[in-house]
This record gives structure tokens, C-alpha cells and sequence, in this order.
């Protein structure tokens, strides 16, 4: 057969930005985005980002430089998803729980030439931007009040188009250091239709914001709300008694969140069995049987999937099949805390033996590397040659670093997310990070940080030291003081819970600490009620 | 921002094929197939596929070459869209409706190697190949009886992989002459995504294959079906009792057709209100909003959109507001017999001023040609590099010869097919073709087939024919003996059902037939009863 090359009218760029083009002619006087007593229809949310997209050209913003963003759910936030990509810059979402020695690090990584700041972040963000090395260009700030985003710039309103300017997109995960976790337009646009299929989202749902838009861009939803004209319910904070209000008030039918949020509410004094069902897809760790089964009493329909800031959002989901829904309530919660299969937008997911990297025997026991395949992933770390190379590899697979097994049934199950990391109440939080605070305390000798099981939050950081012997040490210090000594350095949630003094700790013949062993020391710890 | 190149891990084709895989995991023991007494699951059809697929490879089957398949919404039908671009073949799917002259070219012209036949369409198929020049190669046949595959040929059942090699899938579509459109895998899979997001599939659907998969590869749903895991419904003929019995033996949730299929349905002697809601997908032309709002009273909920056989399948849809629930329901079938909004899938779609090549004037009335661009379209016409270019034009448009207009909320909605085609039932009909043969009766002078409204069929050829004077006419034929001699040569669905004499017809000064007064003679012919 003859080759037919690809030409302009096909090979248009894979992109989602032209979602709200469409969405202000389809949905354009449906509701886009409610806040408190703020409501905004499609159309107006397409204007306003289309002014935003140009005031960052008049702002002498240009194609390829990274704009960041330090904000929690609120309009604003959504709308930069989109604004900021239509004036062809980077977009960077930023954790607002970093501190500021973190989050420093991460406006001077990427270059950032602009940060939009939420009014509460503001003191954290100066403070981050004075830890600047002197002579260093500083980016510029925009204050984003509640319900506009007020430049103290001069600020055009001109709708011209900047929809034919684009570069990629920017997620700042935090794996073992602080990463810069690029996302090409195309996979952003592959995943979006993926989480929208896999996720069967109807035309027109309520969604409400839960999720962090700044976690792995909210799994992808921004730019699928634009794709389907739902209503995007944005708040500051997953609060349970507020969350019960939205979903009356709003009648809301579609929400994301981490376990922790499944916990809360399934907790919550404020509980009550709702009059509709409310679709909720949970990821980030595997999700106790308990909670599935108890939220799912209350009249949610919980969904649960995997993925990391690196597959641009969730691409494996436990796919349920309709003969499950005759099982006990206790063995549905148990198949469905099973991460599951890829998503038909991802190309393969696999576990494989690191050993021999083939794939492992499918019997539910045996564990290996989660590898996985597609359209979706990051095109690699900013500036980090050799963190690329060590997870793309040339076999054309992505190492997650997350051990797991497949079930006979072809399921996958994450038995351990990557060793470094522990996942606190949904946030990440790098061991290694930790341990160099702990490190640069004078008496400490030794330091390992491991994942301590909790019932509310999932897992919390548990710190295991060794103090200096001999004359190094003038004073033991006491457990309040090293944990306070953290504190003055790491952002709230990254603070260890425990402290467990070792005179020594195990470690391997090459003299690298067995963590798996503190593993089992701080599990054995919560089950005997050790806070 | 330094520049991340894609690497092997984010950069694998773009491809349907995979969604087998996954169904046979996913949804293994759940019906794919059900077809009279016969079912399958899908770890059977994926099984199946695997095997055809390595069968076409032991009968010499290469990459790139084309297989041919003549058959109706059969197993094997939709076991053969996965299973010949497995193996690295081209799939060309054929109207099981043309005749044999046209039937011969397609094959030539398509230099297929193998040909799957439908039993009922193997006298077709061996005339067409009659027809085949002298000392041409033919290709080789596969009869498909109505339960399995048999092949004269060896036939292997090794499970070995061919999921790794593939090429375009081709599908012929008949326009002003046969024309061979080039489908890429990547324009398949966006197609498809779109297709499922568009429609708001769920999981796991009931859908009854009402369209035939041979035309414009079924708007994807052979592989959609695949991706949500549901159950294809199969059968030979569309025929109103036999789809409202298998409503209601299978619990059918979605099924696609031509506005004639809806009004098959809606003046059916078996009609009966649906005791559930049923999904059905329109597009081809627009339906009557009589039709629409008929269909609807029954139980259906129709959805409308518009695409050709270059875009993979239905790009343009009619997404339906919320607030139009509220309206009569004359209004609603009035609004739903436009053909809408790109989909989410399609970059953008538009109507342009013939003459100044500017998008019209959004008033509903100013008409121009409609206009597309996107991933799911076409590479082009197969050794026809003069056709692609025509449409295909380098100021990245795909031009669809369609007139539309669009109306001041944004919708479009289409004026006028091509002008050289008449859609009868649903079937392309092309009238150059038609007329070529018109113009081959030795009495004929000029002839000029147009579309006649026909509340059946939606429109009927009617052709307007001068005779020839002087001494070259012995004797005036009979309107009778001419469409004999149409039945000889065309297939019955495009014989002229009405015949005009005219002393002339009516031309521009450049001598070319003004069809636009043909049309309109045709449609006050209808109007007053003229059969």
C-alpha cells in the first residue's frame, strides 16, 4: 500500500485547551464554576482566561518560561490551568504545604519568571523568594485575592487569541527530591479522554473539588470539566461538615480524593446517608477495606485507581465488573482496594521481577517493579538527565518504583509504593528529605524515616535516630526537641509523628539501612497503639 | 525550558488494538458476541482474533497489504476489525450492497490479497472477480459462514502475537467516484475515545449493531465496544420486528442507524413503547424532526451528529443542553435536528464563504462549505493523490464538499450533502456514478441524477434525461426500459426511481448542468405525489 503522509488538517497537536473554546459555545450559560456566593458561567470563564492568557503576554510572560502557581481550589486556580498554557508559557503547580526553603527550590528549578499566589500563601512565598541567592532574578507575583486575580502589574483585558502558542505542561511532584515532572500537551489531552472514559463522567456532572488541582493537576479533571460542561464546586478546605453542605446544596455527582478523605467522611459527626449517589475515584494509596465498605454505605459509589504526577493522572483502575455487585459487602471493598488494570488510554501496565525484568507469575504473590507504557506519561524530569534515564528506560518501559503483584485474575495490586516515600493524608512526603534535617541536628548520628500505618491519615513519618556516643554530646536531646527542631525546617505534615531512639540501626553488609526492618518496627508499633 | 524529547516509554503508537487485550482481562467471562443462538466472551473473542490473526500470517498475508471483507454486522464481521490490522494488514471493509462491476474496481484498485465473504454475498464476489482483466492476480476468498471462519486454505490456529506490527486501516467510501479512505491507527483511537466520551458511554452497554460496521467502520464502535467492555448484539438485516425483539430479549441500552432506521422504527407496524430507555446514535442525514420526535415518544433517546467517512466517524454533534429538557417537544426535535459542535475530539469545525475563504456569518443563513480539522481524519485517498489534495488543502482544512450554515448560538447544521450525492437509506449514493451509466444508453444525450425527498428513504435518485435527436434515435425508449437497464449495471439501491424527460436540461454558461434547479423540480415533484 501506498504511504499517505500525515498533513496539516490531521495532524493538528493533540491539546485540551480548545475544550473551553467549545464548552463557552456548548455550555456557554451553564454554570462553570461556583464558589461561596460566586458563580460563573462557561462563556465568562472562557473570557477570563483568554484576558489572563494576555495579560501574561502584556506582562512580558513568553512561549517556553514557567509560570507558577501556589493556590488551593479556588477559581482562580482552575482558571489558570488553562490561562496560563493559552499564553504559551509552563504551568507549575506548586503544593501549598511546602515550606520555604522547599518551595525556593522549586521557583529557582524551573526559572519560574512569574507566581501567582494565593492571599493565604503570600508570607510563605516572600519568605521563599528571600532565600533567593543574593543577584538572583526574582520572578514577579500576583496576588490572587478570592474572587479575581488582581495583578499589582499593569493588567490588559484584551481577548485576543494566544490559542495557537503552546509548550508543555509543568507538575512539580515531589518524589525523592524535589522533581519537575513535565507533561506534554498531548499527554495531557490523552489522559484527560482516557479519565473520562475510564471514568464514565456523563455530559453536565457537579464535580466537586476535593482533590488539590495542584496534585497530578487534579487527576486531569480541570481541563474534563471544560470537555463535559460540568460544574466545578471549588472550596479552600476538605472539611467534612463543608463537604456534606456542597453535596446537598449543589447536588453534587462526581468528586476525587485520597483515602484519607474517604476516612474523614466515613468518620465524620457530621455523616449523614446521602439522597443521591455521589460517584468519588480514590487514588494515591490503597484504600482499607474498612473505609471502602463504609463509605460506600453511606451512599457514595467509590472508584478506585493508581497513578502518579508522572502518568499525568490515574492509569490503572480497578475496571469493575457488574457480577461483583452480587459479593458480600467485605469482599467487593476487598477487590476493589486492588489498584486493577490499565486504563484503555494507557498502552500496558506490568510487573516486573527486577532481577530478571521479566514480568512476574501472576498468583497474587509475587512482587516486582510496577512498570508501565503509554501516551500519558511525563516526557521526563526538568533538568535531571540522569533521574529521566534511571526511570525511562530504553526497553520502552517507566519504572514506578512501586512494588506490586498481579492477581491470577490479570488485577494489579501495589504492595508498597516506592520505598522513599511515605504518603501521608494523600501528600507525599520524601524519607530522604526528612533524614537530612534529622541529619543536620548536632546529635544526631544516624537517621532513617519509614511509613508508620495510621487509621486517619494513612500512613504518618516515622523517625528512627541514633544519637552521637563519646564526647561529641554535652546533652542527650529529648524527642520534643529534635521533633521541634523539624518543625522550624520542614513544612507541618512532613514532620515525623514518632521518634524511636536506636542505639543503632540495621543495616545491610554494604551498610545501607535495612528500612524494610524499621518497617516492620513502626507496624508493629500502630498496632500496638503507639502514637 | 530545556527541550524533553519523547522516548520509547511515553511515545507508543496510538492504537485500538489493544483494548482486546484489556476486554479479555477486564471483562473475560462477560459477553462480547451474541448473535442467534451463539455467544462468546470476551477471553474468547480475544482468543478468536488471535487466532485469525495468525492464520492471515500462514497464508502469506504481509504487513501493509489490504484484506477485504464483503459481509453483514456478522461475528465474524466484528471479529475481522480487530484481527486483519493484528497481523499487520490493511482492512478494507465493502458495502455488501454494491454490484459487481463496482465491487471489482474496489478490489483492484485496493490490489487486495484476501477476501473475507459473507456466504450470502460469494456469487457477488466471484463476478466481481470475473470482471478482473485477464492475467491479473486475484485475491484470494474466505467464505464466512454464519458461525465461524472457514477457510478453503490452510488455516493455522497458532496464538502467537502479531499485536506489534500494523498498519492503516482502510475503508472505501464512495463518494463522486470509488475512493479508497486512508485511516491511520491514531486517527482510530482518538475516534474512538471521542466517539465513547461524546456519547456518554458507559460500561459495560447492551449495543445492537443496527449500523453496518462496513460503513465508515461502523462511526468505531467495533473497537469502542471493546474498550467498555460491552455486548455486541449482532444480526444480518435491519428489519423493525426483529430490533424490537432483540430490544427486549437482551435489554439493549445503545444502538446507532440512519434517520431512516428511526423511521422504520417509528412507523412499525410492531412499534411499542420500550419498556427502558433506549440509546440510539443518528447520523448520515438530517432527521425529520417529525421522525426525531416520534422516535422519542417510543422510548428512544436520540442522539444526532455528523461525520463522513475521512473523519472516522461522527465529529460534529448536536450536544444536547439540559435546559432544552424544558422545552415542547416540536422545539427539541427542531434543535436536535442540527447537526451541532465539534466533538471534544475534533479540533475544530466551521463553514466557510466559498468565494473569500472567511468563516460565514453566524446567522443560521449565510450557507458555506463545512470544513474540518482534527486527528481522526483521514491521511487520504488512496492513490488518488489529486482527490486528497482537493480536500486536503495546505491551509490545514479538510474541505467535505458539504454546505451548512451556522447559527448564531454556534451550532452548525448542514444545508446540503455533497452535491453529487444522494443518501437513500442511509447509502451513499454517488451520481456521477450513476449518471455514467445513464450516459452509456445509446439514446441518451445528457443526464443528471439528483436527490428526490422520499419520506422512506430520506431521498431517492431521480434522474432528468435529453434524448437524442435527428437520425440517431431509431426509436424513443420507454422510462421503463432505461431503468432496466440501470438494474443491469448499478446495485438496485442506486437505480433512478424516478425518470424525467426533458428537451434539454438547464445549464450555466459554462455549459454545467444547474442541479440546484433539478433539485428543486425534484422536490415539488414530491411535494404533489409524484412517485
Amino acid at each position: 500500500m501506498e504511504l499517505l503522509l500525515p498533513n496539516p488538517a490531521n495532524s493538528t497537536p493533540l491539546t485540551t485547551l480548545g475544550f473551553l473554546d467549545r464548552a463557552a459555545t456548548t455550555y456557554g450559560d451553564s454554570p462553570s464554576i461556583v464558589y461561596n456566593n460566586v458563580s460563573y458561567t462557561w462563556l465568562q470563564t472562557h473570557c477570563r482566561c483568554l484576558q489572563m492568557a494576555s495579560s501574561l503576554t502584556s506582562l512580558g510572560i513568553q512561549r517556553g518560561q514557567v509560570v507558577s502557581v501556589v493556590a488551593p481550589n479556588v477559581p482562580s486556580m482552575y482558571e489558570l490551568q488553562f490561562s496560563v498554557p493559552m499564553s504559551g508559557a509552563v504551568l507549575n503547580n506548586i503544593n501549598t504545604r511546602l515550606d520555604a526553603h522547599t518551595l525556593s527550590i522549586l521557583l529557582q528549578h524551573s526559572e519560574s519568571k512569574l507566581v501567582f499566589v494565593d492571599h493565604h500563601s503570600s508570607s510563605l512565598v516572600l519568605e521563599a523568594i528571600s532565600l533567593f541567592p543574593r543577584n538572583t532574578k526574582h520572578p514577579q507575583l500576583i496576588l490572587i485575592d478570592d474572587e479575581m486575580v488582581s495583578s499589582g502589574s499593569k493588567s490588559t483585558s484584551s481577548t485576543s487569541h494566544f490559542l495557537d502558542h503552546y509548550e508543555g505542561i509543568l507538575e512539580d511532584g515531589i518524589t525523592s527530591c524535589p522533581k519537575g515532572v513535565s507533561l506534554s500537551h498531548r499527554a495531557i489531552f490523552i489522559k484527560t479522554m482516557d479519565a473520562l472514559v475510564d471514568w464514565s463522567v456523563p455530559n453536565q456532572p457537579v464535580y466537586l473539588w476535593t482533590l488539590p488541582i495542584f496534585h497530578a493537576n487534579g487527576w486531569s479533571f480541570p481541563w474534563g470539566m471544560a470537555a463535559v460542561g460540568g460544574t466545578n464546586i471549588c472550596h479552600r478546605k476538605v472539611d467534612p461538615s463543608q463537604i456534606y453542605r456542597l453535596i446537598k446544596q449543589h447536588k453534587v455527582t462526581h468528586m476525587c480524593g485520597a483515602p484519607v478523605v474517604l476516612n474523614m467522611l466515613s468518620n465524620s459527626p457530621d455523616l449523614e446517608t446521602l439522597d443521591h449517589h455521589v460517584q468519588i475515584l480514590t487514588a494515591g494509596s490503597p484504600p482499607p477495606a474498612p473505609v471502602l465498605a463504609r463509605t460506600e454505605s453511606i451512599g457514595f459509589v467509590v472508584s478506585h485507581g493508581y497513578g502518579l504526577t508522572e502518568t499525568g493522572g490515574i492509569v490503572v483502575s480497578c475496571a469493575w465488573k457488574q457480577k461483583w455487585n452480587k459479593l458480600p459487602l467485605t469482599e467487593r471493598a476487598r477487590l476493589k482496594s486492588r489498584q486493577g488494570v490499565n486504563t484503555v488510554g494507557l498502552t500496558e501496565a506490568d510487573v516486573l521481577d527486577p532481577k530478571t525484568g521479566e514480568p512476574v507469575k501472576r498468583d497474587g504473590k509475587t512482587v516486582g517493579e510496577v512498570v508501565l507504557r503509554g501516551g500519558s506519561l511525563t516526557l521526563g524530569y526538568l533538568k535531571d538527565t540522569e533521574g529521566t534515564s534511571k526511570c525511562m528506560r530504553e526497553n520502552g518501559w517507566f519504572y514506578t518504583g512501586d512494588v506490586g503483584v498481579i492477581h491470577p485474575d490479570g488485577y494489579l495490586e501495589i504492595k508498597d509504593r516506592s520505598k522513599d516515600i511515605i504518603i501521608s493524608g494523600g501528600e507525599n512526603i520524601s524519607s530522604p528529605e526528612v533524614e537530612s534535617v534529622l541529619y543536620s541536628y548536632p546529635a544526631v548520628n544516624e537517621a532513617a524515616v519509614v511509613a508508620k500505618p495510621d487509621k486517619f491519615w494513612g500512613e504518618t513519618p516515622c523517625a528512627f535516630v541514633s544519637l552521637k556516643k563519646n564526647g561529641e554530646l554535652t546533652q542527650k536531646p529529648s524527642e520534643n526537641e529534635i521533633i521541634q527542631y523539624c518543625r522550624d525546617r520542614l513544612p507541618h505534615y512532613m514532620v515525623p509523628k514518632t521518634m524511636v531512639f536506636e542505639n543503632e540501626l540495621p543495616k545491610t553488609s554494604t551498610g545501607k539501612v535495612q528500612k524494610f526492618i524499621l518497617r516492620r518496627i513502626a507496624k508493629a508499633m500502630s498496632l500496638v497503639g503507639v502514637p
